[in-house]
């Protein structure tokens, strides 16, 4: 053969080669459309500004940022990530569903400490001295008191504060000493006690084990504010009215049922599990009228909970959860999603410790008539073959609906093939997994590998108020830098998905998905003109 | 059915499923032998050794060692690991063969500097001013000078030293102030300049990019030592034997034939590569005779060297290196093993700009009736879909025999399956990936995809005189640790991979392999042994 035949050979084998490698992506097969030549178009148009900020502004020297590239290190490189068109792009893109997030972290918390100085009956206290030196590892904890049990306290760094006691939350923050900031002081530091900050994530906790002990201690603090009825309901409308500003037009959010109980107006700890349902259903609805008043029904179809629960309980006590879930199902079939149990698999309990438990579960609800698929956390973990990752094996054979993280199921060959042929969706948490020291950037998270094995993905945000990924734009964002072959097309695959796996029935999700395509066509021509400027 | 026997059920399909998953491992397939009763036994012992370490030696605080955990960085934790049980019992373990060493960085860079101290022809030169703030960035050069070049120089930091001049190698130690350490502080910056060192891999170039500077550096300046014939086959000495001695029979390093001559003896660049393959050989058969005289033969069966010149040439100078690669080989043809393009695929030509050549080589071979494999580095990279990941096609497509790294391999499902099915083995080298800022711990390593998908791999060690992991002892330490399924017959696997996929001919690789169940056999009998104290 001539060189000249023999190099026609080779390149037409390669193309063949690559193609045939891609095949499974999901951007490539239904239920995704063929792409419009104006896809087309402003995907050029996205990919060379992408190419352009690599060069630039990924390149450049930044202050307090020293390492800069592309998918860095989420908490170091936001203040770069804010500053690029691709971020503008991304934030006007039409994102589909949000299928995997706690409520407990979904509302920035400054949000959140906004809505608690409207109220005299939230307290604070601490139990040590706090002081410059400790600031950041001295946690407040908070509480709504029933009104007899408010206190005229004035300050929490008082010589005569009785560490232990409860200070009004307005009157701590108007006492905080100006060595400790002053006011703005004590937001920083109540802000800091709910979110992970950059020296913490790369530096003071950089372990998955110890990063874990941060992240846990953030729920633990909020809690105290967010398990309030009235705060409760302000909050979650917020979850949803930022969800939407961002592009998000469904969310399925993951409540935790641990606490039998939410503290009521009264300050006491006494609003039952339906209650909470309750408030939720009417949050939803008003929601929904107000966009429909604003002509934006489609941006919102609604809102379902997965009933969570933690993987530290015994097995004897997930049954009462199990019972409340069902009990729960029957009164709001609308509302209850699926179940899950969450937590840190590293150290909790395995599902496999549950498993006669989840297997009785099943025939429950034939008993009872009602359909809960299980959404597992599974395989968020670096270990190969630890109980964490054998978490996988059981979540699929549970029948598991989705799988939340699964970061460990690319080492699964069998399971992936599974994922595929079954439709069992990823919930993708990138910027998580990153903070979370999963992966230290995200040109290292194998995203690309269920992606090229054809598993269906939905990405996510899993707790943003801890991490600062507010809506969906961050994670996308982190995505489409850490990626060659990734472009518009698979974004909007991701987005298709995230309807396609949600949990709802087959007429919304439709309606959903014509909302998407109605609003991606919108968004491709914004971006054509985007380009032209 | 009732819960007792639904469990059962589940427990048996579990079974199943995790045995399905992991049935491609290489473990579990020929050309690896059931294990034994004994070996059973041994392995048992291991995962106490590594369960109990886990949860001791690893847990604790250690000066210096912020973090530690299994399979943690490399650099910082060496200090621990040499400290371990398994550490010792990997020590004794037969390795089968090192199919992926680059020659010039094989050997100990204080060795190196001891053998320099031996010839005064050796002269150093810097070309800024040497202080304490520089110590780390100012680089020397090293030169074999001729006789008639000598200088009589004394200092590199006397004030009337002109930068860029030569000064005797001993006199510039000799005199090394005592503000930048003395004689030690001389020694340490020599080392320094031709090795990682963990504040470079982990805080000052802790990108990509930023490592493979420094990394390259080390080569630029350790070249000037190793390329003088009467260090040069000292040098290839000292490597085989410290690979004998840490239990690697067989090696087969790649060598950069980049330049066209090395020094010779009289200090002029003179030597061609011809005269390199008659050291090779030379100093070959010398150790192969020493072991015999130690009774010793089966402990080193050889060594082949991988032709390689870098990616930064033009396609037009790469002919000549292949012609001249086919007039080697035709030549020593028990010592050319194959042909390799190396550097950073981030940054320099990818194959397919070579492709042409390449292509015309194998027809040379043909005409000249030569058989020189590919032995191609391909996708050494995060890279989703750049030019360095695309390597992999091509390398694969050009026909490979192995893969040099592959890291980017685990994210295309089709060449996966052409790896297992064709044989392409893949060289890993674990602690090189984690040096150079690939994977941040051997945890987030993908080496467990490749195993799982039955991609057979071998492991290797890079740049040990770079990275500090001498031998194959730490690269298999690093996997032991982080993988709860890798015991020791995952090890015995990949040894006998080494010796299966190497380019041995038949007849040497059984003797090899024979050689290898022997001391197998001898290693588990020692850790059964180990394991009574």
């Amino acid at each position: 053969m001539s060189n000249e035949s023999a190099i026609d050979t080779f390149l037409s084998a390669r193309a063949s080669l690559i193609q045939e490698d891609r095949s499974l992506r999901r951007e490539f097969s239904s239920p995704n459309p063929p792409r419009s030549d104006k896809e087309v178009e402003a995907d050029k148009i996205v990919r060379k500004i992408r190419a352009h900020e690599a060069a630039t502004i990924w390149k450049e020297e930044h202050p307090s940022v020293p390492h800069p590239f592309p998918g860095m290190e989420f908490l170091t490189g936001k203040s770069i990530i804010v500053k690029t068109k691709l971020f503008e792009i991304l934030s006007k893109m039409p994102k589909g569903a949000l299928l995997h997030a706690h409520l407990d972290a979904t509302v920035n918390a400054e949000y959140l400490l906004e809505l608690a100085y409207k109220y005299d009956a939230v307290h604070i206290r601490v139990h040590e001295p706090l002081d410059a030196s400790n600031l950041s590892t001295n946690l407040p904890e908070f509480r709504y008191l029933p009104s007899t049990e408010f206190t005229s306290l004035s300050s929490l760094t008082d010589p005569s504060y009785l560490l232990g006691s409860w200070v009004p939350l307005k009157s701590a923050r108007n006492s905080f000493p100006s060595e400790l900031g002053g006011q703005d002081g004590f937001d920083k530091w109540v802000v800091g006690s709910m979110t992970i900050n950059p020296t913490e994530a790369y530096v003071t906790h950089n372990t998955i084990t110890k990063i874990w002990q941060k992240f846990t201690s953030t729920f633990i603090t909020s809690t105290g504010l967010i398990r309030v009825e009235p705060i409760f309901s302000a909050y979650i409308k917020q979850f949803f009215l930022s969800s939407i500003e961002d592009g998000v037009s469904y969310v399925e959010p993951r409540i935790n049922f641990l606490n039998k109980y939410m503290v009521g107006a009264d300050g006491q700890e006494n609003i039952p599990h339906r209650d909470w349902l309750v408030m939720f259903d009417r949050v939803l609805n008003e929601v929904k009228e107000e966009m429909a008043q604003q002509g934006r029904e489609g941006a919102f179809i609604g809102a379902r909970i997965i009933y969570s629960t933690i993987r530290f309980i015994t097995s004897e006590e997930l049954d009462w959860y199990l019972e409340d879930c069902i009990a729960l199902k029957k009164e709001f079939p609308h509302l209850i999603a699926g179940f899950d149990l969450v937590g840190d698999e590293n150290e909790l309990k395995p599902l496999i410790y549950y498993a006669k438990n989840l297997l009785r579960f099943c025939e429950r609800q034939k008993e009872e008539g009602v359909d809960i698929p299980f959404i597992f956390h599974a395989g968020e973990t670096l270990g190969d073959g630890t109980e964490a990752d054998l978490n996988l094996y059981d979540a699929i054979l549970l029948g598991t609906k989705r799988i939340g993280h699964g970061y460990s199921l690319v080492k699964h060959p069998k399971l992936m093939k599974t994922c595929r042929e079954k439709g069992i969706a990823v919930e993708v948490c990138p910027i998580s997994n990153e903070i979370l020291r999963l992966t230290s950037s995200m040109p290292m998270h194998p995203l690309p590998i269920l992606m090229n094995n054809g598993v269906p993905v939905s990405l996510s945000s899993d707790d943003p108020a801890v991490f600062g990924n507010m809506g969906l734009t961050f994670d996308y964002f982190q995505v489409l830098v850490a990626s060659e072959i990734t472009g518009l097309s698979t974004l909007s695959a991701l987005a298709r998905d995230s309807f396609e796996f949600s949990t709802l029935h087959e007429e919304t999700k439709n309606a959903g998905l014509a909302g998407f395509e109605k609003r991606w066509e919108e968004f491709i021509d914004w971006v054509l003109e985007y380009g032209k400027v």
